[in-house]
């Protein structure tokens, strides 16, 4: 078991997302406020991280540009060498002490830019051949569904399917402290029969995983399973991912909105909507996304958590409490070690047990 | 223009879905007096159908076996020859008469079963390659998104793509009268360099296919753009198709439940819930998904409307009212034609105007 860390240091990119410092500096603030122990390193331009002169256990770093919400990835990478992000990202590299400048790294930047920097300047672990995204969504039993990858990576291969599993049960493990978290395997039916052929190579090779006791392989899961909380991690490809997220972001936006009009239709309506105020804002509050904001980065040499661009105080105090969270859990640590006990040994597929799999239900 | 058929004979699976007779025949006998111009051919077991006789404007054709809905492919395919299922489906097939005995069927019987019986007995359209189903979702506009494919086709060509563009028009001109509805390629980012190397190709066949006039096509949406009504048709491949249908459901059953919880939680709640319970049935009842029930199997020879396995009366009526529609306003014909102008004369990919795309955006 590895033990939590006594002294965590975040860095936070000040500039990045729809409101920059107005929303960053505020989360910064409350959250020295929450977490005591915290330490934070602030990077932005000069002008920007004045106000944040003299706060207790906050040093700051000053970065000359900032990446645009709308700036290409080309541009983030290669035009902008001092943004923001980029010397935020860069405080994760471990310096010649061996010890870096700070444990994990926020930002509400370009996803893209985020995503492309992060590679550049931390590299991927051995046997990673592509970072991965991973949020979580609410689900009925009253906790959290992780799911990856969210966006980063269209068409992978089953290596990659395994590879996210791996990952993603490092960061349940240290986020959530549930060490063998279930995970399921994103298809259209609970049959290994289902699905196109890289999924099924996808399920035989998760298989031999849980077999050989690397993960805690359920099987199979569909859409519906994410919001009932079947599996604690779900895998899936980005494409598959991105489509999943914005499809619920869509219709969770829709029946809010349904909602609101049902009951602002009538006098009658708005007095029903008066007496069922506290009821509906429970509600809200339980579904409320900026409370599980904040994704994680996975595979590289370095912990980078990405609030929503546009997210309010509120939410990027939520995802710097998770990368702290994380960072605290020794989250790295724990998705080297998985790398290495996984990828580096991989278990061997056994064709025989996959071929004696139950006979192919109806489609 | 197609002139609307003046008479249409619906033939009904009257043993499949989880419920059987006990939901079809209630749901044929309200669907014959809501629609006085319909006839109704009752496919089932003898027995099954005894309740029925004498009803009015109603033949029975008898069959002896039952697809169960757990029953595999092959069962069906191969072993239940004399099924309700099949009997069904076959009146669809022009006599020697050139006529058929009926103009449209609609089963809820199991979903992999009824697509391989359709194909088997009805055969693809020339130039289509596989069949596909069509759903609608309920949309922020007050109306309904078309989606397809949902669930058949895995591993999807850019040319199905098209496939489910052509055919998918044709439904939304008969279901909704709307002529040239809008076409939106399901991809995770507005811009056309987004998305795998098949969805990039699907991008440019349908370009082309709307500078020729074939369809109309909007461009790329992405997952909350179903919710939003952005297009009145969005085409993805049955796999994302199949997981973004079942999230969906996942989540608004999950939202539900929350709902259902925060009004039963107290004593305040509960007097809270009797006062909003008429708000909150008008909002139930616009999300119930037993009115948009009913998606069409596209590409065959002869119309197939599948039914909710788990269908009520009130859900299986509206399938058949939907089927109803599709009938009279000659969705066979509309599919066969714009196959016709579109895949018989493909438009040209314009490489040079494909190049010409704004450029990359940001992942």
């Amino acid at each position: 078991m590895l033990q939590p860390l006594d002294r965590v240091r975040l860095v936070v990119d000040c500039m990045g997302g729809d409101h920059g410092p107005s929303v960053t500096l505020p989360a910064c603030r409350a959250f020295l406020d929450s977490h005591p122990q915290a330490e934070l390193v602030l990077v932005g331009t000069a002008q920007a991280l004045a106000p944040a002169a003299g706060w207790p256990r906050c040093t700051q770093v000053v970065a000359s540009e900032v990446v645009a919400m709308d700036d290409p990835v080309e541009v983030a990478l290669r035009k902008k060498r001092d943004s923001s992000m980029r010397v935020a990202i860069s405080q994760l590299k471990p310096g010649e002490s061996g010890q870096a400048a700070a444990d994990a790294c926020v930002s509400a930047g370009n996803t893209g830019a985020l995503m492309a920097v992060a590679r550049y300047v931390l590299k991927t672990f051995e046997g990673i051949d592509r970072p991965a995204i991973a949020a979580m969504l609410p689900n009925q039993q009253g906790g959290f569904t992780h799911v990856l990858d969210l966006g980063a990576n269209v068409d992978c291969t089953a290596e990659h399917l395994l590879q996210f599993a791996v990952m993603g049960s490092a960061l349940v493990s240290a986020l959530d402290g549930n060490e063998q978290p279930t995970v399921g395997l994103l298809n259209i039916g609970e049959e290994a029969i289902k699905g196109s052929e890289e999924i099924k190579r996808a399920g035989e090779l998760l298989r031999a995983a849980g077999g050989a006791g690397q993960i805690n392989f359920y099987g199979n899961v569909e859409g519906n399973d994410i919001f009932k909380g079947t599996t604690a991690l779900v895998v899936c490809d980005g494409f598959v991912g991105n489509v999943l997220l914005k499809t619920s972001e869509g219709l969770a936006g829709m029946l809010s909105q349904m909602i609101k009009q049902e009951f602002t239709r009538s006098p009658l309506s708005k007095l029903a909507a008066l007496v069922a105020l506290p009821v509906l804002n429970r509600f809200k509050a339980r579904i409320d996304h900026r409370r599980y904001s904040g994704g994680a980065l996975l595979g590289l040499r370095g912990l980078v958590f990405k609030a929503h661009g546009s997210s309010d105080a509120y939410a990027f105090e939520r995802a710097m409490a998770r990368a702290y969270d994380a960072a605290r859990n020794r989250l790295l640590d724990r998705v080297h070690q998985r790398i290495r006990n996984t990828l580096a040994a991989p278990a061997v597929v056994d064709a025989e047990a996959a071929a004696a799999e139950p006979p192919a239900k109806a489609a």
